[in-house]
């Protein structure tokens, strides 16, 4: 017996109907099957939310002006966002990485400076990453899982937080899988109608200016940003140490993309939490063949989706250690 | 500023864009609205399983032998049920009602006796419940929320166990809503093709006979069970003293559209966990027009929906109470 049926026979004798629990069944033998065991772990669940901020935020592109990414680091590590608040009820470890926020932040124990740039370069103008900043991004990816408090964790749930972001993944998006702008391209934070035409307008011209970035390295290098880059090789860098790779919403779909991409073995580690509602994600996770956890209407970003996912996963490596087995339970099995 | 506009002004100055929470801010909102405050609490969140036995079970309508009841019921007093899992996994008590096995129990602390008689009678033969058993239903309904560990509990999650019950409960959404039995009827706990078409046949001929039913005091008479019959009436009690109820899966569904049509004023209280594998499900939260929070394909029962959602439902709760605001966060609104 291989270890993927000795996984199944393990579920199957549990006190209920041959595959009741559905998605919890589909979960533990993932889990399984990455942790090479019939009974998994979810040691040190972690949330790390990436911020950056975004060149392309002056261009227009947001509702909310660039300085709320920096305050909302601030809300982050005084413990007022809704990621501290979901965090907090699930017993999930929460560190901010700076990958590259356009502020000086005084140091802070859960704040891990990993920046790369205080803000990128415009898309309109150029490329938003240089290749020495990719080439940065590989090796902080590597130093971040290194460190002491990052290192026996068994899944992280990857969040964002920068002004402007939502227009890097949409571009990402529409360039990676060749779709058409007005298939990608949604509200984001919640512009006006008179700003959405303004976004418009200007991610039109981005897509136009970097025709000619077709791989996924290209792609990430033209659209940014540092915190999409970082969770793309922190993704990358997890799921070859046999992490589990929780994936929130739309932008951290995107960086997904980028580093499924590059490499597809990492969806054996990936579990989407949740589709969003900003409109884009729904048709990112199709193209990604992946089925989101959750589906609560949410569009907050911070990793809020990855952490209220987060339970659903604990509960099939619970049944999984927990469930007594008709045997040891006496229940009769089916006539 | 009436209750409602206060509390729409509360969420909305929490630290994230309009609406970005999506379905916790309606739970949020329905919460508020049940308990009259901008503060909402979930004490002693709670999982009441009601376990009961049926006589049509006997004519061969589930894949499991009538037992299975019983030896399931002393699963949950051993802590190897599913539903046992997941409640301590999210801190929920949780309790077992005997609301009408065929099997004689020793006293237990998690098991509380309200038996109404040992299995219903066989719906094919007359009614599963007499006009006495469903008054007493009535009866210790109310008493079991007077206990002392049930009275303080501000959220009550509805859970069932009995062989046969997926039968009743298609039988009360068919009788209910003038619905075809093709449209209600599903495989329960997994019946094969052979036993699909002998639950079918038995349920044609129950229904037929039954056909005068059209209350819903009749159709739970006619249909039962005990069990279904409990978790309506305690239901009832639960929302007049201003508990919120959270519905589990088909079964549990099938005794809220009792109960909902007894006194439709419930549906301020009730919260609909998820939506099942059972094939009715679907068309009976629909009509009901109930938007259920999970999707995981999951059919066990038990109440295993109702504790899963459980967090979900928290988060709304702890994201009023605990989130930051602009002004407190210092964080720049829109533009």
């Amino acid at each position: 017996m291989n270890l993927l049926q000795e996984i199944q026979q393990k579920i199957d004798q549990k006190t209920k109907p041959i595959g009741a629990l559905g998605e919890l069944e589909n979960l533990a033998k993932q889990i399984c099957m990455v942790q090479e065991t019939t009974s998994p772990s979810l040691k040190n669940p972690t949330i790390i939310v990436f911020a950056g901020d975004h060149g392309l935020a002056k261009e227009g592109v947001s509702a909310y002006p660039q300085e709320v990414t920096f305050q909302m680091v601030y809300n982050f590590l005084n413990g007022g966002a809704a990621i501290n608040v979901f965090s907090r009820q699930h017993d999930l470890n929460l560190k901010v990485v700076d990958a590259g926020v356009n502020f000086d932040f005084e140091p802070h124990p859960d704040l891990i400076d990993m920046k790369i740039g205080k803000g990128t370069e415009s898309s309109l103008r150029g490329n938003a990453l240089n290749a020495d900043q990719i080439s940065d991004c590989f090796d902080k990816a590597k130093a971040l899982l290194e460190r002491d408090d990052l290192k026996d964790v068994d899944i992280v749930g990857f969040g964002e937080m920068g002004i402007g972001n939502t227009s890097s993944a949409t571009l990402i998006m529409s360039a990676l899988y060749q779709l058409r702008l007005d298939e990608c391209i949604g509200k984001g934070t919640g512009v006006d109608p008179e700003g959405f035409k303004r976004k418009y307008d200007v991610l039109e011209k981005v897509l136009e200016k970097h025709q000619g970035a077709t791989s996924p390295e290209q792609i990430l290098s033209a659209f940014g940003g540092f915190e999409i880059a970082m969770i793309a090789t922190t993704m990358l860098e997890a799921a070859s140490k046999g992490k589990m790779i929780l994936v929130d919403g739309f932008i951290v779909t995107a960086a997904y993309a980028i580093a499924k991409a590059m490499n597809p073995e990492i969806q054996k580690n990936a579990i989407f939490s949740h589709v969003s509602d900003e409109k884009g994600h729904r048709l990112l996770l199709q193209k990604l063949e992946a089925h989101p956890l959750l589906q609560l209407g949410m569009r907050l970003g911070e990793g809020t989706g990855a952490a209220m996912a987060f339970p659903i996963i604990q509960s099939a490596v619970n049944f999984m250690n927990e469930m007594a087995s008709f045997e040891s339970a006496n229940v009769s099995d089916k006539e």
